[in-house]
């Protein structure tokens, strides 16, 4: 064998980016060598949350291959394995056992970062108390489902509203804990606008869960046994058996950092369109910044579907082939029990930050005809700019069989339409589907006329 | 009053271009009458199957707005009641009422031709027999439903198995009715490749309805009471208390030809894109041949959402607006039970009739992450041009939260997409929602694979 690749991180990028370089390789010179600091490869923490509702049975069914499977395919993983830096003028990097603490020093030709992202984790007096729980990988999956088995949780707090946080309560509320989500945001899931929040929040309330937005945490309670006892936010005290910290995560890509790597103004590595952070070194996933093709930033999205498309990217590469990584426009789907939420391109926040001028569209629909006895309500919001009509973001909050149609306004982004264009689309209809009007079309003909609308008031 | 709009036909190009026209008349200038053969007004024909297998517990479910809701609304209904001739020179029409045969003339400003269309009925002994249905109009939704309610019928047989024969053995099924359904092709459901067809037929023989294909309907054999016994094809001798006529239909545009309007060569009438057929002449809905935006040819596709968008666009332009209406590529969703069936843009024969070059792709995913268990099967088949890799058409046959996605390929098809430029888009990802790489991402990369590897197969 004539090159070695190293991969740091033994998960969605990095695994996939092993197999993809590893199955092109014909010549058989590729010496492929993962390092995975945890105990499991490439596994769904996308999945966590349902296997902590009991909704899938098996922690296994989240694991997509094992070490040995991925042994099996001739790939050298080394699990409880860390790097601990890199050095890209040697082409080394440092290795440490986790276990037995063994160090030594491996070369590579083509590294591979993938480190993943790490949880926000605010300085909170008692934030490492027993009971208090992340839900990151599936090491913290399998502590809160042995904190659940192992005692009476009555009461859970959730902290954090976004898409880790809204599962959890999920996952509380399936488990018949009385369930708390705290958010600092006037209303939970600021993934979408607050006007597409409140209906969240008042799903989720007819769920049973309390919500309590425009609160900040202080602190935890800790009894004398170390365990959480309670939540502090200003002079609410939140009696709680277990609390699920979900803040979201950033980039772990200090180890790039320190190695020189450029890191971007999100906290992610920074690569070209290849995947390339510097010359052989190649970095995705979850520890990387992409571009997102409406703003023109580099934002920092965690999601497994970008690490997977990463990763095959990589792989190629390596493979010498071509594979290049078109951006981002954050396209994101999550449910709350029978709510689906789903979004894409820009919200209000992130259009004024990009500083386009828009106008905004909310309609009310149904998953199909009225007239069908499962006809779901669903509410769709777009966002376009003035002038052009140029889609810049559509969101959707409804019941089942709703949020997957983001994908068409997605689709329809990705292309640069205009709301106008899309007015008279040819989708899909028969009454067991959608109304004979669909709600992308509703939506994109009362965003048409708004654009209109806005053209009198503007001055040029 | 100015300015008189007679529509001829008030379902859904009706009375949406009257509806619509009347709205924006802000100077009350415009004079709306509707001429309608049938007793009903705004239905969903579409529903239809769906009221016959009680899923719709009410035909009045399926009226959108009654005759009576128009006329509150300002416009002159006259229910009952034909056109028997268009005169485009002196601009009138000759009216009859069917029930009581007065005739008289009506004078237009704007006249709206939205006659539908009518099933095709082959010259078959027995055809007009009791028993025997088609499924085109409400009035023969509620012959079917009588019928079903009068007798003891355990045997049915559905002739043609596209939209209607499918949606309709799946009325029958639903009922408890012994059911065959037969068609002249090899495989069921040639709206879809015989590839695929064949998928439709094992779920439908699962369901328990018996397919015969390669199969052509000789007659009826019709008992003393003058009632259907039997279907014949060729040896064959189906015994039938009830049979469904579902082979189609075709433009009811014998009133537009005897007036010297154009007709298309798909048996509609021909149109400019703001569906004006002749000076101040519109035709819309299911009696017009359309734009088909990847054959570049005129077809004829009856279908609720077109006609809807089509009275949109004529009302539009009748108060003195612009619509326009784009083109097809040919949409389309049904289902059989729980089997879910989708289809955009060309066929393989239809690309074949085209000329075109291309490669096809076929492949298997799941509803949502392969863990959930709720997973269900879909097959995804795609075609691309060959060397342009543009995607000319796409086939879903799935279960349940499958067929929807076709309105992403729709949305690709429309933006002239390549199968390559699709690989890597920003589609929703979450484990209830699809795998890590959506069915619509896995098949545009195979789909790519195969149009990379045909660049070395053309000499040119």
């Amino acid at each position: 064998m004539s090159k070695r690749m190293v991969v740091i991180g033994g998960d969605a990028t990095g695994m996939s980016a092993a197999s993809t370089a590893l199955r092109h390789d014909d010549a058989g010179e590729l010496e492929v060598v993962v390092l995975e600091r945890g105990h499991y490869t490439s596994y769904s923490a996308c999945g966590i949350p349902y296997w902590i509702s009991g909704h899938v049975g098996e922690r296994d069914a989240l694991i997509a291959r094992s070490p040995e499977q991925h042994r099996e395919a001739g790939i050298d993983v080394r699990m409880r394995t860390e790097a601990t830096a890199i050095d890209t003028e040697k082409q080394t990097v440092s290795v440490r056992g986790v276990d037995d603490g063994d160090t030594y020093e491996l070369g590579y030709d083509e590294l591979v970062i993938a480190t993943g992202a790490v949880p926000t984790v605010p300085p909170l007096t008692g934030a490492d108390a027993e009971g208090v729980f992340g839900v990151q990988s599936l090491e913290q999956g399998e502590q809160i489902v042995k904190d659940l088995a192992d005692g009476d949780r009555r009461r859970a707090v959730v902290v954090g509203a976004g898409y880790i946080g809204v599962e959890m309560a999920e996952a509380m509320v399936v488990r018949g804990i009385e369930t708390t989500i705290l958010d600092q945001a006037p209303e939970p899931f600021t993934q979408v606008d607050p006007d597409m929040g409140a209906l969240i929040r008042e799903a989720m309330e007819n769920m049973g869960i309390t919500v309590l937005t425009g609160v900040a945490v202080d602190g935890f309670d800790v009894g004398e046994d170390g365990r959480v006892t309670a939540v502090r936010a200003g002079d609410t005290v939140l009696p709680a058996d277990i609390v699920i910290m979900g803040l979201g995560v950033k980039p772990n890509a200090q180890l790039a950092a320190d190695a020189g790597l450029r890191i971007g103004a999100s906290g992610g590595i920074v690569t070209d369109v290849r995947m390339q952070a510097a010359p052989g070194v190649w970095a995705g996933g979850d520890c990387v910044e992409v571009h997102h093709r409406l703003s023109g930033t580099g934002v920092h999205i965690a999601l497994g579907t970008h690490a997977n498309k990463h990763g095959r990217i990589i792989g190629t590469n390596i493979a010498g082939g071509y594979g290049a990584f078109p951006g981002v426009i954050g396209t994101a789907i999550s449910k709350v029990c029978s709510l689906e939420i789903g979004r894409t391109g820009l919200g209000q926040r992130e259009a004024d930050a990009a500083g386009y001028g828009y106008v905004t569209a909310t309609v009310e629909s149904t998953t199909t005809a009225g007239y069908w006895p499962e006809a779901e309500w669903m509410t769709v919001k777009l966002l376009a700019e003035q002038r052009t009509g140029r889609l810049l973001g559509a969101q959707i909050v409804g019941h089942a069989g709703s949020a997957k149609r983001i994908d068409v306004f997605a689709t329809a982004i990705w292309n640069g339409m205009t709301v106008e264009e899309m007015t008279f689309m040819d989708l899909s209809y028969a009454p067991p589907f959608s109304p004979v009007w669909d709600a992308v079309l509703v939506a994109a003909r009362k965003a048409a006329k708004e654009v209109q609308g806005a053209i009198p008031a503007s001055p040029v």
